[in-house]
């Protein structure tokens, strides 16, 4: 079983399109969720990856398989209907740890948000300048809560 | 992606043991069910396997994934307290088709129910004489329904 220590914000401006090092267009769909446990299939590229998560905002346990990417992509059809979203990625180096920007498509257009795993709970965390307000604890910006939302939450 | 073509009946006296060629011990639990899609994770001796089924009840569609038992064992454990079964399968093979004769534990105890998987849905099924009634299309009878049920469905 892994551990998943992370934090998210949402991100002001544009600076850490500079910094950015890598980015790759994600496609990922809830094909259930039940008492705080998600499973997600995520389509990258040529990969794909079926991930159970536990309840939880800033550690979570976690599970993840690989799986053929046409059978993921028909999960993604036949069973996430209407709890789906679309988001492109891009790793932006900060501090020496790394943070994932994610600039969500669709419905949620005009969401721009960063998350960044953490070592362990207790490392002290330096915010690059474009970091927001934090959303770590707040279950409206879950990925699992916005697949299913109609627009980005505001505020 | 498979399909799954199944139908469920209760079963009738103890005549089909005799019949009975294999038995194996069932661990499952259900990490989440949502919108008719539920994600079981099952562990049977030393191995273990991830099912995702789409909704329906005679004809479902379904992906199955090999994990590491000790993984499935986690999941059963951490994720899925209150959506668990136990139950031990004996194949009863009966005019051409293999026949499942599944025997319920703990607070299912007294519950015993048969499926049998057929190649086409036209497939004319001779019906053993130890098939009760037909609960394919019952939803109480659904395992992951039945998983969160205190006692076995009456009638």
């Amino acid at each position: 079983m892994g551990l998943e220590i992370e934090r998210r914000f949402l991100v002001l401006g544009d600076a850490w399109r500079a910094a950015a090092t890598r980015s790759r267009r994600l496609q990922q769909g809830y094909l259930a969720r039940e008492d705080g446990v998600s499973v997600r299939v995520r389509v990258v590229g040529n990969s794909a990856r079926l991930t159970i998560k536990g309840p939880g905002s800033l550690v979570r346990h976690e599970f993840e398989y690989a799986v053929p990417t046409a059978e993921a992509e028909e999960m993604l059809t036949a069973f996430c209907g209407g709890r789906s979203l679309v988001k492109t990625r891009h790793d932006v180096p900060h501090d020496g740890l790394l943070w994932e920007v994610d600039v969500f498509e669709g419905p949620l257009a005009g969401l721009v948000m960063a998350e960044v795993e953490l070592p362990d709970a207790h490392r002290p965390l330096v915010l690059p300048d474009w970091a927001g307000r934090e959303v770590t604890d707040d279950p409206r910006y879950a990925n699992a809560a916005l697949a299913s939302a109609a627009a980005p939450p505001r505020g």
